[in-house]
């Protein structure tokens, strides 16, 4: 484009933006929120799904206090998605939010050689990556590291190095399949390497969590290696943790969470459980059981999350694609296609993503903070935007996605003005 | 008894022991749970509490994420019951253990200033009391001091002196309404003096676990004075936090819990939870809003918990009566005629407890651990053992009971025979 040109695109841009300033819209795009109509998909589970059998499969009382560990069918269940046997398979309350935080803090203060006891405590955060992952290491008061992706999971040659060097890191998070919000799936390889690197800090451990396992958006499905069976084979068996819930596949608030681990670290985990609560909701765990059956029947029913799913992902590429798709405008921003999970990540130019997402709030479009996405929220190239799609309607989404794509040219036109 | 007498009678139950240690027994005293018969009282709280509303009365989807600090309508009912407003009302899942242990862990160790910067955090522990209320402490690390109890809750003139000159004490338990084990409800003089006490911490915190609030066995019933209310009072607003569930009202292992506290103390707790969880369970909220109602029908609820509890608590007392009641027997044991709540606090002669609980698990008959309600299980005297009925039935309960008199006349006069 001459100056010239350049010039006129941005005068046009601005008439725009003012006009949607003037008719300011009422829409999020913050939060990977089930829709209404996903919700609907499980609406047997809340009301038509009545339990006539008090005796769980290893004859707990479903009702009453005890069974810590979960009832057997729902731990065969959970066990079926993250590929480990009843043994190696806890389940939780509604939320694997609250057993991650409950892990990470059993082995910051209460374990045996807690790592609060060193000056220092590290944790490697592959990003973008949960923005209430950092939170929670924030609160704990654990130090973040970021390290690059790299398409197929967290880039193994830096991770090794930093593990290896320094046992004040105690280990990281993973969002193995279609990570959040980038997502993308780690290659085996990556598996491999995580499992059998050498790590200076020697219980070294690895918070897998495992959120969008089944969440596919197509039939050409993203799957992860085993990676407690890759531990184990590496003789490193107690290193991961993975956590998985139905927060995506049934009820958000109402789901069930699950942790699976080795045999060892899962009592580990377990007894330290075993001093905060006597039981998790197992009636709840009952119902998800009778609702969700097993593996097969999970994976029908993510289909008909991916049939409402999957338009809203491909009207974001399109409309961005219709913006962006020339070879001369393809430097504003680039954006991911991701093939399961609840986002898409937008790269912008260095030092813009702060700024298109402050134009979005003005005009009433809100989206998550800017660079959210990276440890305490600091990102040195400000380009790193997160889309959540999830909870808009078709129609609202191609008008927020319309003013994102005028306030993403917008920004980048007035930063390059300003730097000539 | 003359010494002959009394060889004569220590033969009878050694016999009557051994005929036990034949047959034995498979019964269990041992934990505080409902029985099947008060289960299914709540049943149509699991099959037939249609939820037809999916939003709550402050327009939260209740299917959703979101609503950390709970429904509207929940916030309401459990307030009823803590006597406070909805502002100062907070719901948790199915376990008010967990809501225990996480604002312990966040004023231990992620407060602004946490406790565990200090070289000991000590906690007074009124006992006999609640043995998961020690083993959470001790599991925080919390260094835990016996204070004792008068009947009418701790023994105020001790815990005053005791907070009034260690700043290390930074809180304490009270298990205000029927205590487990011992049975005794705070006086308004314990309430009113708790509130206002001068504390060499400055931000000294009353965990006050209200477990039994509304778990009267008799028509006369025993009610706590306002605690948050005596805490403004006397201008210390933040020092209480108060605990309920409905573990013991509906299904234990599928309740909802809550907190009351200042807005201030709430507000601090929410923002702890705030990183470890996005919401708790609104959809059982919800039913448990449309099952119990109002204060009102959770009383009429609990009356029919007490219509099968009350005939075992009084069958324990009419048996040791009948076994200890006469004045020259007496000496052999004391116990508790509690109101409410779920247990029977037996106070043996010194150095008998112990004996006593081994002797009833060799003849099939499981208790609590002697001493278990007391921090450490350290009780010098050796003399408490504490009943939980709830879950045996009648003809169950009269054979163990019988077998417990004899285990306790049977030590007792061993103990004697050793020491003459």
């Amino acid at each position: 484009m001459s100056q010239e040109e350049q010039e006129t695109r941005l005068e046009q841009l601005q008439e725009q933006y003012e006009r949607y300033k003037q008719r300011p819209l009422d829409l999020s795009l913050a939060r990977g929120v089930p829709s209404s109509e996903q919700l609907k998909l499980s609406q047997a589970l809340i009301n038509d799904t009545p339990i006539t059998q008090w005796l769980s499969d290893d004859e707990i009382d479903i009702r009453n206090y005890g069974g810590l560990y979960g009832i057997k069918e729902a731990r065969e269940l959970f066990g079926s998605l993250m590929e480990t046997s009843v043994e190696e398979t806890f389940i939780g309350g509604n939320s694997s939010l609250h057993l991650m935080y409950a892990v990470l803090n059993h082995f910051m203060f209460t374990a045996e050689k807690p790592w609060s006891q060193d000056a220092t405590v590290k944790f490697l955060c592959p990003s973008p990556g949960y923005d209430r992952h950092w939170f929670m290491l924030e609160q704990l008061g654990i130090e973040m590291i970021s390290v690059p992706l790299t398409g197929k999971g967290p880039d193994m040659d830096t991770v090794e190095t930093l593990v290896s060097q320094d046992p004040a890191i105690k280990g990281m998070f993973v969002v193995p399949t279609y990570n959040n919000p980038t997502g993308e799936t780690v290659s085996d390889e990556v598996v491999d390497r995580l499992a059998a690197m050498t790590t200076a800090h020697d219980d070294f451990l690895i918070m897998w969590d495992n959120a969008y396992v089944v969440h596919h958006l197509y039939e050409e499905r993203e799957v992860v290696k085993n990676i407690l069976e890759a531990c184990k084979y590496a003789l490193n068996p107690n290193r991961v943790v993975q956590f998985v819930s139905t927060s995506k596949m049934t009820i958000p608030g109402s789901g069930v969470s699950a942790i699976g681990a080795s045999v060892d670290r899962m009592q580990e985990i377990a007894k330290a459980f075993s001093k905060q609560i006597i039981s998790f909701d197992k009636i709840n765990q009952k119902r998800h059981v009778e609702f969700l059956k097993d593996r097969e029947t999970i994976e029908a029913h993510m289909e008909k999350h991916a049939e409402i799913l999957a338009p809203k992902f491909e009207w974001i590429d399109a409309i961005l694609h219709a913006f962006f798709g020339e070879e001369e405008r393809s430097h504003f921003v680039e954006w991911t296609q991701p093939k399961g999970g609840y986002f898409v990540h937008l790269t912008t130019q260095d030092g813009c993503a702060e700024e298109v997402v402050r134009r979005m709030k003005d005009i009433g479009v809100h989206l998550t903070d800017a660079n959210a996405a990276y440890p305490y929220g600091n990102n040195p190239r400000d380009n790193s935007i997160r889309l959540a799609p999830s909870n808009a309607k078709l129609d609202h989404l191609e008008i927020a996605m319309e003013a994102l794509c005028v306030c993403i040219e917008l920004v980048t036109l007035e930063k390059i003005e300003l730097t000539n």
